[in-house]
């Protein structure tokens, strides 16, 4: 494989958010998928396969390091051991807990933080070298792309699960951006505030019209948009909601 | 002229934003110009007319309800009484005054306001009942955009009169954000944290290295993505500052 | 008078905060009272001077400079040309106005920004050199507080111009804080988030149980508080709610 | 011991914030002290219980399910099993680790999620369950105090460790101020923005003047303000910094 391929990485991939933004990438890069459970990758491997583009689905627990080490090596394996990165899409969100404080067991509690804060971690361990690699090779500044959500910014009641780990998401995105924005490297970080329109949701919101849902599509554009950004014009963050969402 | 038309208005042209963003939508939408000197859009609106674009220049004093009646009864006879308007961008500044805040006269301290706060209210009265007007005829949903800056978030001393202007206007864009979005009209705010690269800074950040300042076009790009995007989609808020920034 | 006595100024007296601000600093403190309407302080002048106090009122409209000017005088003839000013208080807010924006007249949008900005600016100004001159003569570092709402920190629909005018006005706070915090001066904000319990709040909230409503005297505590912080030791902002409050 | 007692628990008990806030709550309660290394606290112990006060010091792992119990089965041996609980602090922090991000090791990034994370949550499900059952009985709210820091808003670069673990101790104490606060227990946190003056600090910031560093005793007059606080008129958070501090 040329070693002046480029490549993207989601992490996080499900029906909604990941698959889109995998799809939208796709058209310009190979593209790795990460997910715990391949269910929510093979299909969407196919269909870019067997759409002309180039997909690879690898199960990985994303807040395990030695998961982690074995997706990486595994990408080396197939794109060589100098491939680039031009994009790392960290979309994973673990375990959604919402119940009384003093209801919550300890496993429940550092569920949140698991993920976005311990998986976002070793996530972006294992992808900024490669994307520091790709700063001269890269059409776009290499980019690093965390999904919040309305828990990054607001701690609500009964939430602390989920709003610990997804607080702790933002905060390694704005480090991560102070330190290597000026070294190359694009790090943003979207709010994603509202419900995703995916199958799961679709009896949900029903009465707020047809524009209530967020459009995963959309979401992959913006996206696509913040790759797209010259160095001398990064966007560090942007909040994403429908039209008619109150906030 | 056909009344099917949308055009574009872009309040406050200079040699940076202003005129990178004139270009953009240009691309797709005649564009009308304001600012107080007709020197700021002069050349410019040569420059797109000669180019096959479509591009009106009008004399205005965006802080004067007056000023701004004519320069809407100009696009009116111009562009026909039911002229749709797809995207409004709020880019002026009022005089930048820096100075110890016992030395501030009245009148400098107001001058931030003046344009940043009771200027972009005239512009918003102004535009809002166009962009409403076009939700069912345009595209993309019809975007007011406002051009913010560090001084929108950051209170810093002897930033007194600028800041409170530019928090004025923050405010001012989020409640309309809140009011017209469910609606279908989309409004942002973009915080521009840094030096536009324009001939008036090319002396500026020299040590900083060759990308230490925004460029125009960048930030014209990414007005042009916050206008695209689908109701659904809708961002508020966009950060904007060169990778080397220190903030 | 004694040359050596400090004084405090409240801005913005009713019967709410400015009254309860009036009646603790007042322990300490002979204090000015300023307020449009006498009605508006004149009971409790009589209230602070017949508890033993020292009080004067002194009708003022703080959005003007010559009435400011004209209170100032008033007040360097009554305690003397150098007379320290150990704690002034911005507690003044213009016509509160709720309709949708396409409604609003100019003039109904600039009130907001008339009192809590131009107004807060004024006040700033004619305290600032009062509070400079006594921070070696004052036990607790010359404070300058100022009272703020929920509308400070969000922009809600309809509420454009209250809120454009409440974050300006936290524009200048900060700005201050930053240039004369290292001179000495203390300055704060506080963020008022609810409903203040006045008479002519009687019959709101009460749905909501006995503690729904903010006390006043709880504000005027925590200003004390602020008030009383050393130099080493200084808030710039605090927020205060009823524990039922929703946010 | 009476079962009508009301204590007061700090967690993290150093040379400074700690060990001045235990001073100043033990004029009021009986303090119990929760610290890894009984260095910390054994001396402060003596000093107290030394002059009229009562103070048991208990080694304690915060980040610890196991430790934290038996502190709590401690304190209900010492003070029956129905004791009450005016105020917590948690001002314990974990490893501080400044490093370049890539050298970070898994366990220097989770330590501070450890303390300020997992550990806050372990002190806050000991703690609420006593402070809900003081409500009726304690003459001031029962309070829960976060003690936070420049790093609870600010990811700066280096700082992801420290940040992360701090941003979620921040989320959480929102979380439960908005769970907790309607039921009567007031939660706050503290932004500590500054370097506290204690004998490990003494040669820092010479040049900055007398003031530069904030004074423990400060803090603990504001979280003692904080606790008094009655519930119509709850503060969530306050900053704190030196005069003189840049921010």
């Amino acid at each position: 494989m040329s070693t002046s391929k480029l490549i993207a990485i989601v992490a996080g991939v499900g029906p909604g958010t990941g698959a889109a933004v995998a799809r939208k990438f796709a058209a310009q890069y190979p593209v790795v998928l990460l997910a715990r459970n391949p269910d929510n990758f093979d299909s969407l491997v196919s269909e870019i396969n067997g759409a002309g583009g180039k997909a690879v689905g690898i199960s990985t627990d994303i807040a395990d390091a030695g998961s982690i080490k074995s997706a990486f090596d595994g990408i080396k394996k197939e794109f060589g051991g100098d491939v680039g990165l031009a994009a790392a899409v960290f979309n994973a969100s673990g375990r959604f807990v919402r119940k009384p404080f003093l209801e919550l067991t300890e496993d429940e509690f550092v569920a949140g933080y698991d993920v976005s804060g311990k998986g976002a971690f070793l996530f972006s361990q294992a992808t900024m070298p490669l994307l520091l690699n790709s700063v001269s090779k890269s059409k776009y500044p290499p980019s690093l792309i965390f999904t919040g959500a309305t828990a990054s910014v607001k701690g609500s009641a009964m939430m602390s699960s989920f709003a610990t780990g997804k607080w702790a998401m933002r905060a390694l995105a704005q480090s991560l951006a102070r330190e290597f924005g000026p070294k190359g490297v694009h790090v943003s970080h979207a709010i994603i505030d509202g419900v995703i329109d995916i199958p799961r949701t679709k009896e949900w919101l029903k009465d707020a019209g047809p524009d209530a849902k967020i459009s995963a599509e959309g979401i992959a554009d913006a996206y696509w948009h913040l790759h797209t950004q010259p160095k001398t014009t990064f966007t560090w963050e942007i909040d994403i909601r429908p039209a008619v969402e109150k906030w």
